[in-house]
């Protein structure tokens, strides 16, 4: 980002930020919140999130973050809930956020259950973990008076699932240009980070033709033929395992009986990668294959450009990596290492891929518990030591916003 | 089938036939019964007979066989409905059937509409004008007291659609070991006529893998990507066009979710031919495509053997072809003639598969009428001079069996 950070040394920098005694306040706060903070989870994950249907449980988070005195609460044009804790040098905010949505449809049965001590409801890690963790965050902050250096902006993103297509943070970032830092919170226990976006990107390819009955009009091409051309094209694609790229054909469906030559079959593509590059390269490819197996399933039967394919676009998250020397990184390994722990970097497909894509400092860090079941109605979680993913949560968050006149940004250039 | 028929000469045998004044008096009896035979086909057409339920049509038609007076009148194990005219020599039968079932699922309001004198109807003519034609010539034979020489046995089919797979007369046949000619009757103008059985083999295959996360699972391989292989190979088989040969991939379905690699995918296979032996060879060809499909997609991720396929048959129904010589076909040409039209052979399959593949001489036959849109809710049938079907059907019938002391068998030798 600039001279100054990489010249940090950043396990001081944690362990300075360790000996404040406001931040050790916020620690202890943290340690203390866990079984209200469970409450909260609890409470939260008891309101339905189904993809592009957020609003009741935005609604609910508004109130928790007026209530909590977060300053300009607001639900933007998207759903995203805002809510503001102003540092003292205002240019760039760091964004805290965890998602409001979750993969359950409509009319899912999530009121949460518990069992000696274990939660289990669909959505309690994912994301009620993350929610839960901003909530408490905010409560160990105001309690501990931290003057954050740069503003604090807490979201709550809808869209972070599936089709849902990070639809929140783009339009956070299309909105703000303000933005010098991104976290999100996700589930999973704290030596768990993502530094690496998984860009995706998703098709619904459909092949139309003329149709007919299988014997009296044999010799016409086949939609179905030519959607197994491609497939079988596709299938044979290599890719990089360095940046990893992959891609699978997960659904198909076509035909409308045996006997008939096929008037129409589609494909459900997708193409991963942590490299944009990468994800571009291959998705010429795909593209290529299914533009050839029109082409040979015309040619097979010479009767003119019978089948045609269309190509919808139906899933695009970016991709990005950032250096194992980036700031954001650093910090994150000196924070967890503070913990006796050897941090984890896994590449996701999360909120994140936003901010790494266009090249702003952001990581996705885990909520803390132990999580299990995600995106199944087995999901479940269990508080015990859940704090510690909160503590490790703070503590990046405030190397990021830096704490005025105590500790610095290590993202943001020193404020005069 | 015997030196004897091969000398006769078919047109002398059919203009004799004319002049018999009983065939005389048959013939003008089914011009003059051309509206009671509509308005029969009106009512029958009204009671449903789906796939596997025509039960309901069967007891309707049994009542009719049993009112115009055949003997032994009984529905066998299968559901297909028998009566009998006696002949004078009773060892060989000559099956005159229709089929019971239409396409058309429970549900479908099947009652005729009259418009213009055309009558609309789901079955109308597919086979409801098939079921007219027998019961106008029973009244026929009966009003004119013919006496065959071999045994008319009036058969009602059920099974002839789709994946009914000709279960009526495959039972028939199992069954009886006395039948030496088969006239299937089917909608159609008078000059059409099949004497060419089109086989087909028709299978559902199913790849199924281990399933798995498009990108946390990468490298694993994929059931739809083993049935696009499959199908990519099956585009480019080559077929012979005489004897005509014919495959498609009519139906596929797949996967659960875009991201997801699928764990199981099938298709819908159906292969055709008028030739037995170039459908076996085109079948072998096809399971060679889905076992090396299923081989390449395991090779290509060198994981194991985790891709499978199951294939079953869904359908299979014989085919088979009779020389332009054949006395069946030598009949049947020179009844149309003798109608001042000329003949015209269309393969097809149609209960008449079983039997010509049998090596029993066997036509589909036209019952008459302008028919139109069989197989759509649009299906209709225009009883303007459709008697003429039933004549030429009449006399195709008689030439098979032939007429005690007056007319020959042209399939039959004579007796004593």
């Amino acid at each position: 980002m600039d001279g100054q950070s990489k010249s940090l040394n950043y396990d001081q920098v944690i362990s300075d930020l360790l000996t404040l005694p406001t931040v050790n306040e916020a620690m202890n706060f943290l340690a203390a919140d866990n079984e209200a903070t469970t409450t909260e989870q609890i409470e939260l994950t008891s309101i339905p999130a189904p993809p592009f249907k957020e609003a009741k449980k935005g609604v609910w988070i508004a109130g928790r973050f007026q209530a909590l005195g977060l300053k300009d609460v607001h639900t933007d044009a998207e759903g995203n809930v805002l809510g503001f804790i102003p540092g003292t040098a205002d240019e760039k905010k760091i964004v805290i956020s965890a998602h409001l949505d979750t993969v359950f449809p409509e009319g899912t049965k999530v009121d949460p259950v518990i069992k000696d001590g274990i939660v289990y409801a669909p959505g309690i890690s994912d994301d009620g973990r993350g929610l839960a963790v901003l909530l408490t965050l905010i409560r160990a902050i105001q309690a501990s008076e931290i003057k954050p250096l740069h503003t604090l902006l807490f979201v709550a993103t809808v869209g972070e699932e599936g089709l849902g297509d990070l639809r929140g943070v783009k339009a956070l970032f299309r909105e703000r240009e303000d933005i010098g830092g991104f976290l999100s919170v996700e589930p999973g226990t704290p030596e768990r980070v993502t530094a690496t976006a998984v860009g995706s990107h998703r098709y619904k390819i459909t092949f139309k033709g003329p149709g007919g009955h299988s014997f009296g009009q044999f010799g016409l091409p086949s939609a179905i033929h030519a959607l197994g051309r491609a497939i079988a094209a596709i299938s044979d694609l290599t890719v990089p395992s360095d940046p990893v790229t992959t891609f699978t054909v997960g659904t198909i469906s076509g035909g409308t009986s045996i006997n008939s030559i096929a008037q129409e079959a589609s494909m459900g593509l997708d193409m991963r990668s942590v490299s944009q590059e990468a994800l571009s390269e291959l998705e010429d490819k795909a593209m290529q294959c299914i533009h050839q197996a029109v082409k040979d399933e015309n040619a097979r039967w010479n009767k003119g450009d019978l089948i045609e394919a269309s190509i919808e676009q139906v899933g695009d998250r970016p991709a990005g990596a950032q250096p194992a020397d980036a700031p954001a990184v650093q910090a994150a390994t000196a924070v967890i290492r503070a913990f006796h722990l050897e941090p984890v970097f896994k590449p996701m497909s999360t909120d994140s891929n936003v901010a790494i894509n266009l090249g702003i400092p952001a990581l996705t860090l885990s909520g803390g518990g132990e999580c299990g079941g995600e995106h199944t109605l087995e999901e479940f979680y269990n508080p015990e030591k859940a704090y510690l993913g909160a503590q490790t949560v703070l503590l990046i968050m405030l190397a990021f916003s830096g704490i005025s006149k105590q500790s610095p940004s290590v993202l943001l250039p020193p404020v005069q």
